[in-house]
């Protein structure tokens, strides 16, 4: 089974788990909403790819873990969306979870896809019960206080914040979990993959950037323009349009030099350059190629 | 130690985590808030008098798995609180969390509670691997989809529910955790302990009852006379005071008598009579007694 097919497979049977029959039938659908269809999976293809990287001689717990991270992603979005925060009615071509089920649906929704996704890494392990008390502190560490994305998320309430900290916990945490996950879930040291996802994490919010200023709000289906709108901190604002490309290929080089001596580093060497060609708006992916 | 001192210690640890340097000190802050200072902690002493009961020959383990299920309760409240939910201004005689920090300060410190779970779960048992995934289960179980706190809570959300279906969600669900997550911790099968939490669950909804309907603001912490206010379904509303006097008595009765054998089962039950009468407004425990 290809890495895709794992995690939408994985993804299904955990959004399924919250239709059984007396469970509170809107509820669910706010589950679905934000899980399918799907975005880029982003994270859980990086954990997968670590995992083949690592052996992969567990592929049930690896699966898990790549579910349990997006997941945790797609719970971050449902709650960045509230009008409490970025306010945004649309995701993804479609409305917000909240947009679409109300604000109350949207907060219970984001609620159960975290602990849905601590259910499904303990589901996953269940065999391999040596590996789950580190995948529960790599990734719970990469979405939770003092570091995580939820801390990242808070720095927006700071009067001070300090913007390298804030993207750092806001982003890069769960693609350096993503990878570190997919070694754990092998049985390998997780440690040496955390700067790939970090790089990773670097090269996904400039090209973020770039997508915001430069493609138009079909091909990324969510309204662009924000961050000049918002006068938002950003690379584009930062370094211009050529700078901030410059910056996403030295990111991209940085992520492929970071790969630690593996049978499989050729392979992800060349998934992960490519990877980064799929992140920039297709104009200038264009003019790139 | 007695077991108030490990919950807290437990707890203080779990919060104290939150407030390294480089994490969001008004989220550490709110976290603290949602915690400290203490309610009456009744899942936690639920959960370490069960694996008082079953042996506790990991105290590490019960101690991790009590001060989860008491975290989940705080993030339960903190997003219960929430103006789309029931706008609750105090909580244990203080402003609630968002009246304190403000609504996206809330969201994030339920959010970041119910993860700082799960990691206290993961290190509390990284001596005893087997037992994780069983207590993750079991607790992630209490709080998700599809029959846990956050399916109850959700059940507010739909047209059409089913009263002791949404209670049972919301309340009883962690009750039924606590117990059986402390004979998990303990190495004990878990199943046997669910009907005593579900009883004390549901002596809590009428002894909660009761106190809104009896009690004043100030011994319970919080605005009462709620349930008349906006008519919502009550036990004191249907059963009259008497009436709910002789149910909560009924399920105290009945939570000691589904104490399965065990060699503490005797102290257990007395333990369970005196709880009860303490979750009763003080002017009707005097006349009990």
């Amino acid at each position: 089974m290809d890495a895709i097919t794992r995690i939408e497979h994985a993804l299904s049977g955990a959004v399924a788990s919250a239709e059984l029959p007396g469970s509170p039938p809107r509820l669910a659908q706010a589950l679905r909403h934000a899980v399918f269809p799907r975005g880029a999976r982003l994270r859980p293809r990086l954990c997968l790819a670590v995992a083949a990287a690592c052996g992969d001689d567990r592929p049930a717990v690896s699966t898990a873990a790549a579910a349990a991270i997006e997941l945790l992603h797609c719970a971050s979005l449902v709650h960045d969306d509230l009008p409490c925060f970025d306010d945004a009615a649309t995701r993804r071509g479609r409305p917000s979870v909240h947009a679409a089920f109300g604000v109350p649906l949207a907060v219970l929704a984001g609620d159960a896809l975290i602990v849905l996704a601590f259910q499904q890494l303990a589901q996953g392990a269940a065999r391999a019960p040596q590996r789950l008390a580190g995948l529960v502190g790599i990734v719970g560490g990469a979405v939770g206080v003092p570091f995580g994305i939820v801390a990242g998320q808070a720095w927006e309430c700071e009067s001070a914040v300090d913007l390298s900290r804030y993207q750092q916990q806001k982003t890069g945490a769960l693609f350096a979990a993503a990878g570190m996950a997919g070694a754990a879930a092998a049985g390998s040291p997780a440690e040496p993959w955390r700067r790939l996802g970090e790089c990773l994490g670097e090269a996904y919010q400039v090209a973020d950037d770039l997508r915001d200023a430069v493609a138009d709000a079909e091909e990324i289906g969510k309204p662009t323009g924000q961050d000049a709108l918002h006068n938002r901190p950003n690379a584009v604002a930062l370094l211009g349009l050529e700078g901030a490309m410059a910056r996403l290929e030295q990111f991209a080089a940085a992520a492929a030099d970071a790969i630690p001596p593996c049978p499989g580093a050729e392979p992800m060497r060349a998934l992960i350059l490519q990877e980064v060609r799929r992140l920039m708006p297709r104009q200038l992916a264009v003019q790139a190629a």
